[in-house]
């Protein structure tokens, strides 16, 4: 992604080639802000402080955290250490597992000497894997964007989105925003609703900064409007990313999710969610009983950072002192309400039978866990 | 409302007999700030402003902006000209509509010279009639509480509200809150979940400092979080108020509240609605369709107010600069999706059967609509 001159990753290795360059995303979008980070230390803060953030990335930063720790001590102790302490960050994201059990692969079986160069190899090809997957999953959803546009006719096709689920989220391009990127650089018209999304406003800071710094028609609204604006017929079509996507179709994304997902079945508003494979996790079912919710501290519901009117940013206190809150990251939307699955192999249906119809290499793992 | 050892309503007649003091609420929950109205144009800004807010407090205020400015000219000029700019201030609320209608009666007819006092007189009836509306309601509302909790058996009711319903909405009590704070006095295990209600936050401000005012346990959350603690069982019934109810029992309410109505629905919780029968739109069947939205600066997205770290309270800003944004005040919740109305006169299903059978009177007025 260009920001002005420079075509920017939201990952890369530092220049030291060892230690790897990241974008703090908690000071977007009021400054763009480096971090390097050269220690599993330093990687699990920028994981678990959410610098970095969106499932894709993730597991990406989690992938390098695993370098760093070799790096500095390639022995198989140092090795379960960091995959452990990477693990515990977030705890409903399924591609930082994923992430991590490709690196421990990656590493484990080699000679002492030959693990850290394997390991920034594969943590390299997970990022570069990453960008072609989000293209792919851009160039699929594209193609139904198009689709909506020419069955609307005329005006500008009016799209919903939650959270970031953009560049910022993944190492290049995005999942949900790709096909929007994509639609507006072709020439279509396209506006798109942009969730703020309490308590942490990826939408309001990342979306809205990663859609102006393109160029894209969009407007900030409160979590609460999208309902009000599907009643009236202001959108036209909702796209979301997902941390955790459960192998009969159920997602888990950021807070909220669910809510717009209802709302868009309420009045007929097709609702999509775009995804790498990574995120799917095929041993779960019933994504309400199955997937950890993580709560996050309170903290982050009753202060809210923002730039304040000497030009600093700050954060101010939103809630009496005296007042308790309670924090849960993520939602789950159910297979029921969701159109389709915009993924790097295609669209399918929200459904098992869906998903192996476009990943088949998964249907024995599938059904011998069926048969237990 | 008790704050400290004085009791309190949101509006009340100031020591000089003329002007008229009220909360400014802008100011909550971190000071306890008295505003006085001298003026019509003040109770314009009071209104417009949400120094006051909350449809019946709206229309308390509205009617002794009417006695402003007959106090300082009673002449019919000066009537007709702050009923119409006390009607502009806010287009989605009908209880400004109704307690204006209700001043116009009360005085045209008079002689100038007795028409002051009569409007004093009959601001202040507003007012007590509202306060025993609250109380009736609460009432209404505890039974509907009492059951639930019975149903429940063990463990805390948890109720979930939107926006700011409780005795800072209307001249004391409440509507949505009145119930919740009868329930927690007669020892009734009682939690309230609030959203925060987010461009301005009377969740997380008003709502969070009235309850801990009076000691009911509760919890902040983002308006984001509602589904996911429905879909987990920890909302036992929901309950809201209204700015306008139409004779079809559709409700605008707070934006954001359609999208809870949907979660309830969704996971089979009650979704009560709290009402005086002042917010009854005899002449409206479609909300979706007739009730008029109204839309505010889109400043109150892009910015937050809140205490800042000198402890001061301080605007921050939120979104790019260059970003717009959208800011709808209300939202419809259809009357499919809510399991009865709490009225001053008992609870009753959201139709017109339903209010007709509480409110018969209006019967014949709605016949004769039916019939043009």
């Amino acid at each position: 992604m260009r920001i002005g001159e420079t075509w920017y990753r939201t990952i890369w290795l530092a220049d030291d080639g060892r230690s790897v360059d990241v974008i703090d995303q908690r000071a977007l979008p009021f400054s763009f802000e480096i971090m390097r980070l050269a220690t599993v230390e330093q990687a699990v803060h920028a994981i678990s402080e959410m610098v970095v953030r969106g499932a894709p990335l993730i597991g990406a930063t989690a992938a390098y955290g695993v370098c760093l720790a070799l790096q500095k001590n390639p022995m198989h102790g140092s090795l379960d250490r960091a995959l452990e302490v990477l693990a515990a960050t977030r705890p409903t994201a399924v591609n930082l597992r994923w992430a991590l059990e490709i690196m421990d692969e990656a590493v484990r079986f080699l000679p002492q000497d030959e693990r850290v160069a394997a390991a920034y190899r594969r943590a390299a090809r997970i990022c570069d894997e990453d960008v072609e997957i989000s293209k792919r999953i851009g160039e699929h959803g594209l193609a139904v964007l198009r689709g909506l546009a020419a069955a609307k006719g005329s005006g500008p096709l009016n799209i919903l989105t939650h959270c970031n689920a953009g560049w910022l989220a993944t190492v290049d391009w995005g999942t949900a925003l790709a096909p929007i990127y994509m639609a507006h650089d072709e020439g279509l018209d396209v506006h798109v609703w942009v969730d703020e999304t309490r308590p942490r406003n990826q939408g309001a800071s990342l979306t809205a900064y990663e859609l102006g710094a393109h160029g894209v028609p969009h407007s900030v609204v409160v979590d609460n409007a999208g309902g009000h604006l599907m009643q009236h017929g202001m959108v036209d079509v909702c796209i979301v990313g997902t941390d955790r996507t459960t192998a009969a179709g159920d997602v888990a994304n950021k807070i909220g999710t669910y809510l717009k997902a209802l709302a868009a079945r309420d009045n007929g508003v097709p609702f999509y969610v775009a995804l790498p494979q990574t995120t799917i996790d095929w041993h779960a079912r019933d994504g309400v009983a199955e997937i950890p919710i993580e709560q996050r501290d309170a903290r982050e519901v009753r202060f809210i950072r923002g730039l304040g009117p000497d030009g600093r940013v700050i954060e101010v206190e939103l809630t009496p002192p005296s007042s308790p809150a309670a924090n849960y990251a993520f939602d789950v939307t159910p297979a029921r309400l969701v159109t389709g699955f915009i993924t790097d192999r295609g669209v399918c249906d929200a459904s098992l039978e869906g998903l192996l119809g476009l990943f088949p290499e998964w249907e024995s793992d599938v059904r011998e866990e069926e048969a237990e």
